[in-house]
């Protein structure tokens, strides 16, 4: 089986973004303070999260990605949305955009393509691990498809940036989710952000339940 | 100032307790699974756990308590209720006991004894600072006594214990709680447990807004 893996930053009270997502604010109120420690990795102070920067930038042989965290969340997207990133998005391989509006794949600089997938997670999951082969395979966000992937049991590691952050709204990940365990196997931080990687289907405590 | 802590477990997706509590259940459905890191700790595996829980364990001078962890959460409580923990509760100070019901405080064994206090949080807190003296005061729990010390500030230090467990439902302690900044201080882990000290009022990225 592919290893699958996500890897995404949450706040203290648990939401990946914040209230009021927008073309203009597409990480909601206050969600950009979530990265924080990513945009900033290196800088004085920062040293110790270029690991875990290292880690969310890793390269993967494919990538699932939802519709929101692909282009603006309100109404139809504009067919020439070619995402956030600009010409040469960070992913270098393909990325499987979950939509209900078919369209022709999108290729970009630097390797990586936009196709997109009409018949569900599953689907779109299926398509990546064929991609990837023997490479690992993320599930990039937002959300509401990590929880899918969650949900689905499809992800093999979990790896959060808990940024000691509030929100007080926002986008949630565990909601429905059922616990197959949940193994902390690497923890990391500094002053502003504490990295755990888990091991999903590990069961420290013997059989969960 | 007096020097005012709270120190809780956690679940990943953000409970302090599971739901159903009940006098049988008082941690909910499978809350006791988010206190395993303590009561193993220094068995085999759980030795690093050891330091997590002394400070858990640590003697203060006085304590802030809620009605609900006090005793049963449905119905009038029995005038007879002496708490959860038996002839010596693990306190040995002064425990304020938020109530709308005045009675008597009750001496235990060991040095602890339990207030009764009709005047709301501030006034438990005042009362349990008064008696604290120079050392330190403990919000013990639960979750909306936790919750009403966030809203009104009076947390300085804030301990959690993320377990790797999922609950699903139950209570959570950041709802409606302003953010004043938190600043991870020191983290340590084991494979059940995270276990991250936040100063609160700490602010690495400069102020919160």
């Amino acid at each position: 089986m592919t290893f699958t893996t996500a890897h995404v930053s949450i706040s203290l009270d648990g939401f990946i973004a914040g209230p009021g997502q927008s073309r203009e604010n597409p990480l909601g109120i206050g969600g950009m303070r979530l990265h924080q420690w990513h945009f900033r990795a290196g800088e004085p102070g920062y040293e110790a999260n270029v690991a875990a920067r290292d880690d969310l930038l890793r390269q993967r042989g494919a990538y699932v990605m939802g519709r929101n965290m692909f282009g603006p969340i309100r109404g139809e997207w504009d067919l020439e949305w070619r995402g956030w990133w600009g010409p040469e998005p960070p992913y270098h391989a393909p990325v499987y955009v979950l939509t209900h509006h078919a369209r022709d794949p999108v290729e970009m600089e630097g390797g990586t393509t936009f196709h997109f997938v009409t018949e569900g997670f599953d689907a779109a999951l299926a398509q990546a691990r064929e991609a990837a082969g023997e490479r690992e395979v993320a599930i990039a966000g937002g959300a509401s498809t990590i929880r899918q992937a969650l949900r689905a049991g499809a992800i093999d590691q979990l790896t959060l940036d808990i940024a000691p952050v509030l929100l007080g709204s926002g986008e949630r990940i565990f909601d429905g989710v059922p616990d197959r365990g949940f193994e902390p196997v690497e923890v990391t931080h500094t002053r502003h952000a504490t990295h755990v990687r888990y091991r999903v289907g590990g069961q420290p405590d013997g059989p969960v339940g």
